[in-house]
């Protein structure tokens, strides 16, 4: 597998492109992406019951087309809680999406990021899609620009590209993806799109992509806040001409850990540009009972509060991490458990048999000065894992959010 | 029902005191409270499945005796992920109250809050609660001292006295608590101590006391974080000398809502004095299918970290407040939502029909302005309603929290 410093318009046929069209005052508000020929989409979409108009309408078209050939994707409006006429807005997006690419309205998709509960500018949204569409290209810049044009508060572009290779012939998988603030596991907050070249069948697909979401995207938090809007999807175009992957076989394989590589990547991109974070936090729950254990444990540590304000203030508080384990429910024996910090700077134990080890507190604190911590937590009760990457909870993150709408 | 400016000690029979033993580095940090006659004793501990030591005691000694006479409680400390050692030093310090107070160890609790995961000084903890003993008086001044000294970064004391009348006998029922951080429902992450006068069974002392619970302190939350310490529990000596209440008749009741009054009120001090608030928060969820669903919802709405940092930034964002609801688990219809703002200034209707109402933000921001916000949420899903507590999250919440152990 080879990475590359590429961007969504890598894979061979895809075209993307991004630019201001006037939802928000200043910055890129209007990505497209579209492949030359119809792509396979595989979808996931958030688990919140509210649910925005475009991911509602996303889900009907996906329900009777499996092949998508381009998305409309505006930053600075959700278009969520908009009511029928937030639908009927995602509707004529989409139309007008489909009429400036000449395609058919269910081969298309459209996806909104931003403010909720504000209707968007139909004449802005509208016009804008028709003019980003003639500005469609396979460039790196137009790629980036579209990369530009799905960020709110994120404060860097977030995309990657791996290359491998399936029986001699070059297969691509990119990704971009925006994350920010309502950043939590179970569809991790966000939206997330890949594109890819492969030859696959739409069974293969769905399990290579889908079956990486858990383990990635939904193994990151922010602010424990999931969406209304969030999605993430593959479009799999089969223009690498590979010979047809319809088995879990070796080339399956491959693919599969290739798109792992990439929601992981673009998963902890996210995380590291978590809402005024300053910390770049890895759990690690090893020795569960049920994976489903390691998972709770692992989001009550990163979505605690009070675990995220001591690294925030460098302090090596195990005490609110048990805390943050012992109030999650999970059923596990707190004298049995051992935690650990580590990083580049080396690695310290805190806690172990019922009792807190008596540390070197200069030392922890050299630890907890750098950028990225590991926390490692032994259970002793079984053998299952998981880890999962999160942020502190910073003055920056409170500024953020108190004046985002206004 | 009549309110009272007086503290723990205005019930007959109960003495008080508060001293500064050297836990902390200045403030008052060890409290006892006894009554002169053994006291009924009704209790409910953290769910957290990390307790701390002098919880299992309590738990322990509460199993084989019903009748309390003292409790020393010591901020600074919480004595909890202590190990053997922790326990050891609960059962040391019950021993020694209860040899200094002439009473048999199964008499007496001990009670901790403070930093987790650090052994307790004996010779600073032994010798306070021998010291502090010896302070014991009914004054008021002895009851201020100690409702000060189980503070931890509390601003200010949480006390209230209700009087009612049984059947001519003047009855009073007091409470203490202390809160501001790791508050959270199940149980609302805080000490709480009751003392009363009242003459009455087990039974109905329970039932007083523990159908309050589930509606005061598990219904406020600060951060959404259940402490390892949570302890709240009534004394109840008799020298009310009323007659005794052994069922659910009319004084019983009369008892009832004095306690509720009690708890809500400590709970809503609480949340007032939630560390770094700027704003209190009522949820009233109305219209539910289930009261569960109705307690999720208002849960959620409270513990949103995008809900509360809005709130903090003056902004009627309900976007958050449905999109927090919507995450909660909880099937409802959002487009049967009604969401309104109200407090002093008047009232704002901003969401209805699955559409956001075209508010009047100048007004909106003069309701937002003030310290007291209602949250209204109509469901018209059913008929169960429930009424919760918060606050906003601020700035100064990470400060305290980033600051705290070191």
């Amino acid at each position: 597998m080879i990475i590359k410093e590429e961007g969504i318009t890598s894979p061979k046929g895809f075209m993307a492109a991004g630019d201001h069209i006037g939802i928000k005052k200043f910055k890129k508000d209007l990505a497209i992406i579209y492949s030359e020929k119809p792509a396979l989409c595989s979808a996931v979409f958030t688990t919140n019951a509210v649910k925005a108009a475009p991911l509602k309408l996303a889900i009907k078209v996906l329900s009777e087309n499996n092949y998508i050939q381009a998305i409309a994707i505006n930053s600075g409006n959700a278009n969520a809680c908009t009511g029928e006429q937030g639908y009927i807005d995602a509707v004529d997006c989409a139309k007008t999406l489909a009429t400036s690419l000449n395609l058919n309205e269910n081969q298309v998709l459209v996806s909104s990021t931003g403010v909720i509960g504000k209707l968007l500018d139909r004449d802005i949204i509208l016009n804008g899609i028709k003019n980003v569409s003639k500005e469609l290209s396979d460039s790196d810049e137009s790629a980036q620009n579209c990369a530009e044009a799905i960020m709110t508060t994120d404060t860097f572009k977030k995309q990657i590209t791996v290359e491998i290779d399936i029986k001699g012939k070059p297969v691509k998988i990119s990704g971009i993806a925006k994350g920010s603030g309502m950043i939590h596991p179970n569809m991790a907050t966000m939206l997330g799109f890949l594109t890819t070249d492969i030859n696959i069948t739409k069974e293969m697909l769905d399990k290579a992509f889908k079956s990486n979401i858990a383990d990635s995207f939904n193994m990151i938090t922010v602010d424990g806040e999931t969406s209304t809007n969030d999605t993430c999807l593959i479009l799999a175009n089969g223009m690498a001409e590979n010979i047809l992957i319809d088995k879990e076989d070796e080339n399956f394989n491959k693919f599969r850990e290739a798109v792992e590589y990439v929601t992981k990547n673009l998963a902890k991109q996210i995380v590291t540009d978590g809402e005024g974070a300053t910390k770049f936090l890895e759990v690690n729950i090893k020795g569960a009972r049920l994976k489903e254990d390691a998972r709770t444990l692992c989001k009550a540590i990163l979505n605690s509060q009070l675990v995220k304000t001591a690294f925030f203030g460098k302090d090596a508080n195990w005490g609110r991490i048990l805390s943050a384990m012992g109030a999650s429910g999970v059923k596990f024996n707190p004298d049995k458990v051992k935690i650990s910090f580590k990083n580049e700077i080396g690695s310290i134990d805190l806690y172990e048999n019922g009792m807190p080890y008596k540390f070197d507190e200069e030392f922890a604190l050299q630890i907890l000065e750098m950028r990225e911590i590991k926390i490692d937590i032994i259970l002793q009760e079984g053998t299952e894992e998981i880890t999962g990457w999160g942020c502190d909870l910073s003055y920056e993150y409170v500024r953020i959010n108190a004046e985002y709408r206004t």
